[in-house]
């Protein structure tokens, strides 16, 4: 965890509140980075729950709520935590935290008995103190839905089964808030209630655990870190008839990241008026106060039915701190050093691209730079960054730290030469030149396939991307159900006709076992002629040896101008392979072929 | 304002909060579209305050704040409205709302003499209520700006002059909120605080507010209706040089809708330690409380300088109230009818496209209907909306009043002969066949140019489209400065270049000046021959009459089988044009040509 603190804090993620007057205890801010990651891991969520659906409405409520709606929640009552006071040192204590029966302050045994301490925060509301004239901060969102109810009924006639979405701050006044931003006392939340028939409920409970778990792991949380808790009986909240926890290994722990929970008929008839009409299946508190019935009619038969409400509750800081956990991760490259990745999926990212200037002070680099960054901004996919500090060795390893998924770095070849730019990918690092002209249909492209690879739940396992001349290819491993497959290349097709790209779909066969490999890099020089390829390749593949990489270049040789071909490429020799003898080999295959060729370890 | 409140309820945009029990006095809810419009608007400003510049950070603080930071900001001595307090019925009121000197509840004289009342609300922090563990609810959202200056400047390096933008709830206990969302206890603010050397303060000022005002010009609202307040000198909040209020025409009155202050150092140097060493030019309250100093090095010279601050600060609430006003539009219609608008700017609007089966029971109708939503979804534009009401006409209506910019009807047609959907217009009410396999091309073509054009300032005055087999044609008519126009054509080449478009890009001729013009239908029929068209359109313009709109069409005459061409189109006729007059020509005109002709009011 201090790894992660430390790198939200240095790099703009997450900082503690009010820092420069010693903090206030729980309570956050997010920095340049945070914001755009948490408002990404928002979109994604609105995007999944609102707008992928055909049967959820969005709702945005206030945060100041009339006590009348946390008395009928029941929130007056039972939202509590059992305190316990040191008669010794007045210090106030969660009795569930004591270790043994100690105060933590003072170590005296000299405590009161636990009394039930309410979490809600209050404040006066209007010019006269008189008790009576407050608010609370809602400590959930959820209120605010139950109470708009008859409103968003109104104005956009669902008909069930349908939900009502909403991400918004929330308050809770933790007595010992901890864990960075885990456990803190304003917190944001991603809640939808969906209302069911009654009946239906157990079955809808079922669908939105499963949805819910696909969701985490198209944010990048590995399934083997989150697992489902099935909160037992006695230990359910007064409203629910089940909940199912989605716990996450954190840091500090497998902690609560999201819960599910069968709120049944309790809120909407708690806040209803004429509750004794409605058959309801929850023991509430009589309500002379609410001037609305929170049902649903049945056209046909004209009764009136309290629909069941699923609940799946996100905390969006909680979400935010397992994608960076998941992401986090330190490499050691193949020369022994280091480097840092936050290696976030691309939609989460903070800054889509980085547009990196070699001199910031030349004018054509710089004008050619802000250009392309103003043309990729266009495209609306989110953040693109123009950063010139001019060190982009510097540049790179710092977009890594921050989970920059594409640096484009402009330099004199860009202005003098040949209108291109060097492409650089954080996961492979990867660096390939590419045309000015074709750099947004290129990022516009890659957003687009991962988009719909991410709608159809597939996961890009791996991409490739080369160029040559005027054209690029991209080379993308998909992996997912294959009616989803199915779905993806049919849609592909459609992609790429209204861009004028052209695509090769393919299914891959099933590999041989994993085995370690050392990669070579052979580079072969002739007079150009065409056998030379297929022969290298042949070389390698007779051998079982997997190739990489191969490029292939032609250039005029050096006072004689005759064109000389070269190809070069990186082959991954297994470990049982003996690489004296296979350069031995390689060199009577040069040679006999009469090719200048070079075998050495990558380095 | 009464309309516009109606119709914010029941199309579910905004709702008195906690309703259900009678309201919370100024505070509401976002419903449905209400939730997108805001987004639209908060995303509008966010794209072009952080991601369009390249000198502004994002930030997203807590609401709740540490007092510490409320103290030196000033606003715990300073942050207070005069209240007046009536002895006879104890209740409290404005003292600068009052009419004359009676009590508005009773009607009593009997009032004590003004006192300040401070309008931050404050709640208590932790378990222990010893009266000193309290936050506050931020009144604004710039505090946190401040105190998180320093984490931003060592987390992005960046240098003078640079900004650092956030957007979020702020709270102030309004002692009579009033007009709708205008004057709420909760709300939101949009803010940047942009850091300038001292000296360059007075010219970044002016810049601000013309840039805010071209802002808000590009979200729709009209410079008619906005009006600078320049504040006079003893009106200024204690740390402001100079503040230039932006007033809006509200339904109310005019209003303040956005304002921006030279706030010069008064809240860095307020909030520094060792504030006798920053030169400071505010009078400031001595900080021993502080542990962080608010400026920045002089790399050369060492020497440190608290940057002075420009602060554009704009409601979020009172921008969605102005852009509802100001889209908000009743129109007659040429049968007589009326017919609600909310004229968005596209960008705004909380519905891109709406979806509409004609028939919400039919598969292939249905299926195809939400694989359009799903395809257009994917584009990434906002919230595409599947409703199968099943009246189209009705569904029409009712996007106009919501804003949706257009309307994709899918019917029998689509699925049993051409595959072909009906694309209607919000604003010209067109209706044009489109095929599916190009709607979503043409979707985001229409996106990309009107984001294009508003990037670069642009005024779209008008579109038109028109489909001919699987060809399709777009008109717009682009207004803006001559630069900006040159800019637009060379983006213009490279968006058709990369999505297989043709493109022509004229300079339009000054109009003769506006006159009325009543539109007449005329048709014109004969066998399939080359001149007809360039005749009939000669006929009219000889006469300096405009020609809006034009079709042509070919098909076989009943039982003979010969085509007939046909072409209709409307003519706008000056009412200095005599039409009995002109009939009677275009009469001879086609019995010269030998054309079936017909010429009548349209309806």
């Amino acid at each position: 965890m201090e790894e992660l603190v430390s790198l939200a804090k240095r790099r703009g993620f997450i900082f503690q509140s009010s820092d420069i007057y010693g903090g206030l205890q729980g309570v956050y801010d997010y920095g340049p980075l945070g914001v755009e990651l948490k408002n990404n891991l928002k979109a994604a969520w609105w995007r999944a729950m609102v707008y992928e659906r055909d049967d959820v409405e969005g709702l945005d409520a206030a945060i100041l709520t009339n006590p009348l709606t946390l008395k009928y929640s029941g929130h007056e009552a039972t939202f509590t935590d059992p305190l316990v006071d040191c008669r010794n040192c007045k210090s106030r204590w969660r009795a569930d935290h004591l270790e043994g029966n100690t105060c933590p302050g003072c170590g005296s045994g000299d405590l009161t008995e636990p009394r039930p301490f309410n979490l809600m925060f209050k404040t006066q509301l209007g010019p006269v103190d008189d008790g009576g004239s407050f608010a609370y901060l809602r400590p959930e969102t959820a209120q605010a839905i139950f109470t708009n109810f008859k409103n968003v009924m109104d104005s956009t006639s669902p008909k069930l089964p349908f939900g009502i979405a909403q991400i918004g701050k929330a308050f809770r006044n933790e007595i010992t808030p901890r864990n960075f931003i885990f456990r803190v006392r304003e917190f944001e939340q991603m809640e939808l209630e969906f209302f069911v028939a009654p009946g239906e409920d157990e079955q809808w409970h079922d669908t939105w655990v499963a949805e819910r778990l696909k969701w985490w792991g198209q944010q990048g949380v590995n399934e083997n870190n989150l697992e489902l808790y099935h909160v037992p009986a006695d230990e359910l909240a007064h409203y629910s008839k089940a909940t199912v926890d989605v716990m996450y290994r954190f840091p500090h722990g497998l902690e609560e990241l999201e819960g599910i929970a069968n709120r049944t008929d309790f809120d909407l008839g708690s806040h209803s008026k004429n509750q004794d009409d409605l058959n309801l299946h929850s023991a509430v508190t009589p309500n002379k106060e609410s001037n609305a019935r929170l049902a649903v009619q049945n056209l046909e038969t004209k009764s009136w039915v309290v629909p069941f409400v699923i609940e799946p509750s996100a905390g969006v800081d909680r979400g935010v701190l397992a994608v960076m956990n998941e992401a986090y991760r330190v490499e050691t490259l193949e020369n022994g050093s280091e480097r840092t990745v936050m290696a976030f999926k691309p939609h989460l990212a903070p800054i889509k691209v980085a547009i990196l200037p070699l001199k910031r002070n030349h004018e054509g680099i710089v004008a050619k730079a802000k250009g392309l960054k103003r043309e990729l901004q266009a495209l609306g996919l989110g953040r693109i960054l123009y950063e010139d500090t001019g060190n982009i060795g510097k540049g790179y390893r710092r977009h890594d730290e921050v989970g920059t998924p594409m640096c484009v770095t402009v330099d004199f070849q860009t202005i003098e030469e040949d209108d291109t730019v060097t492409v650089r990918d954080r996961d492979t690092m990867d660096q390939e030149r590419i045309a000015c002209a074709d750099l947004a249909a290129y990022v516009r492209l890659v957003s687009d396939i991962t988009a719909l690879a991410s709608a159809l739940d597939l996961n890009v396992e791996d991409s490739r991307m080369t160029v040559l001349g005027g054209e690029f290819a991209v080379l993308m491993a998909l992996q997912g159900e294959p009616d989803k497959l199915a779905q993806f290349k049919q849609q592909l097709e459609t992609l790429c006709a209204g861009n004028n790209l052209a695509y090769i779909y393919r299914d891959t066969e099933s590999r041989p076992p994993n085995q370690s490999v050392r990669p070579y890099v052979a580079t072969v020089m002739a007079l150009d002629h065409p056998g030379i390829v297929y022969a290298v390749a042949q070389f390698f593949s007779a051998r079982q040896i997997n190739i990489r990489d191969m490029h292939t270049d032609t250039r005029p040789a050096a006072h004689t101008g005759t064109p000389i071909f070269s190809v070069s490429l990186v082959a991954e020799v297994p470990a049982d392979v003996k690489v004296h003898s296979l350069k031995a080999q390689f060199e009577a295959f040069c040679e006999e072929a009469d090719l200048d060729g070079h075998m050495e370890a990558q380095r």
